[in-house]
């Protein structure tokens, strides 16, 4: 992280002959200079995105690459991803013949980039992927670490390959165009990087909210790069989630089932995230592992960022416990959440009380 | 490889946390003792096979598990190797409620071997995986070494993931009921292993043809335990294809493309491999590689396993050609073949004068 603008910023992710960059600026993708060779290895190369994106940043990727690509644009939204839409990239490789020394270039938010991953995981038993995220959750979250997958009728996230881009390009100047509320929603996960395992980044985000929600390309920059480097170190330590990853999940066993409930596209991700987070705490507080004080805080900071501290109205405690048990995180039919013994300190609670949780989910 | 039975044989693929034993006899399915406390984790059991091996030994490897399992039973066929069939398996996965700690088991041959190991790689990211092959192919080649996938209409496993099993149960006894033609396939893949490393091995083969051939169990069980040993080594040392695995598809560069242009179905897999076996040797032979009388030797020996010598009557040597350039193995658009410098002596080479192979495409 040493570069003469206060926006530019480089993270490493070590993962031996895996090793990758994600490099964080404001107006990245129009200086094509900086990246033109990390894209491709020379083989073919596709572009996959959505109409949305489209619009605003296809044109200067394209001018960027040094090759020519095959794109394909797709439909916005979280139902786009399907196990439908990876044979639609299957068929846009075998249509541009990418074969092994190919590349899969993924411009979009997380429904893209996990989406185009996976396909890339699969293609040919797996071939190059570079990530341009565009929206703030995927630059702090999905575009890094390798987790891909998509969603079945079933569940969220039942089916996807651990496959690490060769490249991030997280370029802040995309991040004008996102609506309010999902900058919002990617500020939800920047926090939790503070509340798992930095107090000292969730005190700069207490006093640098108002600057994030401006879109300060400075602030943004650093929180940005903080996210990234702490999600970095820990997946270097643990790709596959069998310890320490799991602790990014604070939030999110909560965050997922309730999103399902709510149903899909009710809430978004980074809301249900939350909303996710402060039930984790208010639980820890609950079975002594925290101070309730530190939940409040929480939630005081979570309301600065306009984010969700309650699920919305109707929603059914029952249903939302029974949506945690195909949960991914749950082992065999045990409840397992990331809680927390303060701001800062995430643990992991493999057994957790089923009254304990329902007593949560009852509060609001 | 130590037993009292002649027909015992045990092979481990040595790949660190994630080794695994390749077990070899007859009659082992029925002898649980042998094998129930390897097979699960503990959690849930989803069971594949398809209605030709269900009727025989489905009842035996229930009655052999420790635990209850879920049954997904398809149809028989190549083109049952689909994503219409991956996604069969992913709703079967579901519905049983298999989470991480779950087991994927393939009953059958390399079809269910290949779609069940995909499934199995993207399930939840990747969970545990046996394979019980009952096909002489599937023993010897698909069911070790962690390459699943599936066909696209564009082609044959385009679509895929390194996936290893986490045991492999090989029972001669299910070879019974191999159709001749499928067995005499399975040993063109038996030949290949003697064909590309080990002379003494081909020459084992020329003189225990007519055993193999009567379904002998300790001449099976040697040509398995060696096939499998010799894939373990090179898997061991290469597990994603970088190098010397690349020459474990001596014959398939042709194979493959002979099988496209014939229609797959109208030629076994192995059969394809013969052919392709004995054009890379005389392609070998042609640049000078290799002596011609080594080729006729291979010719000899595939011919007395009954396997074909020649593509069938009316197969265009250009569509052949054609065919090889979006095979996986073809990078770049340049042709790359594992040939040979005679028997037991592969090897890679990148770029092959397209003249050569034409030459070869037309001798027949």
């Amino acid at each position: 992280m040493t570069d003469a603008r206060a926006s530019a910023k480089r993270v490493e992710v070590a993962l031996g002959e895996r090793s990758y960059p994600v490099m964080v600026d404001h107006g990245l993708l129009r200086r094509a200079g900086e990246w033109q060779s990390l894209v491709s290895a020379g083989g073919r190369v596709l572009v996959v995105t959505n109409e949305i994106v489209a619009n605003w940043y296809l044109a200067p990727l394209l001018a960027g690459l040094r090759e020519s690509a095959t794109v394909l644009v797709l439909p916005d939204g979280e139902s786009q991803k399907s196990m439908a839409n990876v044979e639609r990239v299957f068929a846009a490789l075998a249509e541009a013949r990418v074969t092994r020394d190919g590349t899969v270039v993924a411009l979009g938010g997380g429904v893209i980039g996990d989406l185009a991953g996976f396909a890339a995981a699969c293609w040919m038993r797996g071939i190059r992927f570079v990530q341009v995220p565009t929206t703030l959750l995927a630059m702090v979250d999905s575009a890094v670490g390798g987790k891909t997958g998509v969603n079945l009728p079933q569940g969220k996230n039942l089916v996807g390959a651990f496959h690490q881009p060769a490249l991030v390009l997280a370029d802040l100047a995309t991040l004008d165009t996102l609506p309010d509320r999902e900058l919002r929603a990617g500020c939800a996960e920047i926090i939790k990087y503070g509340a798992i395992g930095d107090a000292g980044f969730f005190a700069w985000l207490e006093a640098n909210a108002a600057r994030l929600l401006e879109r300060d390309a400075a602030a943004l920059a650093h929180a940005v790069a903080t996210s990234v480097a702490q999600k970095a170190r820990v997946v270097a330590s643990d790709e596959r989630e069998s310890g320490v990853r799991a602790l990014l999940n604070f939030g999110h066993t909560f965050g997922h089932a309730l999103e399902q409930v709510a149903g899909f596209g009710t809430l978004l991700h980074g809301e249900a995230v939350a909303v996710g987070m402060l039930q984790a705490a208010r639980m820890s507080a609950a079975l002594g592992l925290a101070d309730a004080a530190d939940a409040e805080r929480l939630a005081t900071l979570l309301q600065r960022f306009g984010l969700p501290v309650a699920p919305p109205p109707g929603i059914d405690p029952e249903s939302v416990l029974a949506a945690m048990t195909l949960d991914k995180k749950a082992s065999r039919g045990a409840l397992r959440f990331v809680l927390w013994q303060g701001i800062g300190r995430a643990m992991q609670v493999d057994d957790a009380p089923r009254d304990a949780v329902m007593a949560v989910l009852r509060t609001h």
